[in-house]
């Protein structure tokens, strides 16, 4: 058992990462690959695992862990794929068949957030939690919901960056940066949103500039959201602009305003939480869909 | 199997159905009793079963669809009971002890919605789906989540009618019906809060009132947040304010609108669908609890 070789990928819209794993968590080699054209990418990807392959011997299974929108369903024919995306050359890219061939072995899949809430319920912040949630909140925002130990899919995998938040009195004129919806969350409150009104990341304006209040008032709104539709008992808040000194504080008391103690006496503290597995959440993530691969 | 016999209770605010049914969905006898206080509207409904074990033998398993909020956790202290209520005199109130210890055989106890989801994913329009909800629009708004064939609970169970949407541009003054939340989806969209603006029901307003589309815009609110969250494969929509004619052609007009095509080529008509139990879903999703509570 422990000298099981697990091929891990974190396959984002900015970089891969690229990592060997044992099953204990331990990380023998990494490698960011910036991601460009497919092509290139997937074959740096592919030469960075046959070097560790004549390094360490075959792969027990490999888990990617990848941006969406990718189709995640084993049943569907498009299994392993990436689906329409903005991102140049990417759409209709299979991610999965160039690893299943290279190294013969099982692949697991599912999109960035869907192996955050996998690794988080296995080793990190929603340990013991049977209804969970990742959200992302970075360069965009999207949402990873776990039931019963499984990843949720649904009809293809949810969006929750795309839900339709109120809008903020002091924030009525940003038409929104998403190119579908305009002003749904993601629009309104990822990265580039904030940047486009701001000039600059939220981290980087004093803490009393109105940009806090305003972003901590959509992103409690996805909370609400939620608790109403799917009651969890953990949910996972992570991404670069959540790692902004004092918005999670903002979040749980806009959310305490909101909720007016409607859906029972948890306080927000503990239901909204920072991830357990910081920065190698994504390599973890890719980890545990490799070994629920193996498993299959 | 055949002349094995479950007792069936949808426990409304309003009104209680209890009825005598087999597994093959016949039902042999209900009545139905006005809710009053607890102790006398369980007292008659407890009769009514005696009465019809006096006639048939006795229950192999209880199950009971009841009004929330209401603790569904079989693990907690509290299972059975109906939480916190404005209803006066039910806070507190045990429903399953009593048919428990009246007929010695298994209950099975959900929310109505959960019950609703349960028997319409089980012989209904919701046959198939992995990922399905039930929403009903009537006094209140609730909404039922089923997962792999099971109802998902979380800490409590979802209150999908307390989702905060978006005011509709014609609709700015009215303060919303909702206690807690005021303006959230059930203050604004449920039976209640249209009689509060307009006056009466929504079907007894002329077809080109406003009110037709204003309702509309907020309840497609709630399918947008669970495509977003939850991308279910069926989201059934049912409850008097909902058997307006020509309501749900509005929900499906405003839906694709708002989702501008992000969450997939899937058309509305085929996602949000009414009941396919009609107005018998309530005593069959009570049937539904029965066979999962004999069955464990």
């Amino acid at each position: 058992m422990s000298d099981e070789l697990f091929g891990c990928i974190e396959a984002g819209g900015t970089k891969f990462v690229a990592g060997v794993l044992r099953r204990d968590r331990t990380i023998l080699r990494t490698e960011r690959i910036a991601t460009g054209e497919p092509g290139p990418t997937l074959a740096a990807t592919l030469r960075f695992f046959e070097e560790a392959r004549a390094e360490w011997g075959g792969f027990d299974a490999f888990g990617i862990a990848s941006f969406g929108p990718v189709a995640v369903d084993r049943a569907s024919p498009d299994w392993g794929r990436i689906l329409r995306t903005p991102k140049p050359g990417w759409s209709g890219t299979d991610l999965v068949t160039p690893f299943a061939e290279a190294f013969s072995c099982p692949v697991g899949l599912d999109t960035d957030v869907g192996a955050a809430i996998l690794a988080e319920h296995e080793w990190g912040a929603a340990r013991g939690a049977g209804v969970a949630t990742y959200v992302t909140v970075g360069t965009g925002i999207g949402g990873g919901l776990l039931v019963d130990g499984r990843v949720v899919h649904g009809t293809r995998h949810p969006e929750m960056g795309h839900m339709l938040p109120r809008r903020h009195p002091d924030d009525r004129d940003y038409a929104g940066s998403c190119p579908f919806h305009g002003d749904c969350l993601e629009g309104l409150a990822s990265g580039p949103a904030i940047a486009a009104r701001w000039g600059t990341s939220l981290s980087s304006l004093a803490p009393d500039h109105v940009a806090h209040g305003i972003v901590a008032f959509y992103l409690a709104q996805l909370v609400v959201a939620q608790r109403a539709l799917l009651s969890p008992e953990r949910m996972v808040f992570g991404g670069g602009v959540m790692a902004t000194p004092g918005l999670l504080d903002r979040v749980w008391a806009e959310v305490r305003t909101m909720e007016t103690g409607y859906f029972g006496d948890q306080p927000p503290e503990t239901l909204v939480v920072p991830p357990g597995l910081g920065t190698e959440a994504g390599l973890m993530g890719a980890l545990a869909l490799a070994l629920d691969a193996g498993r299959r």
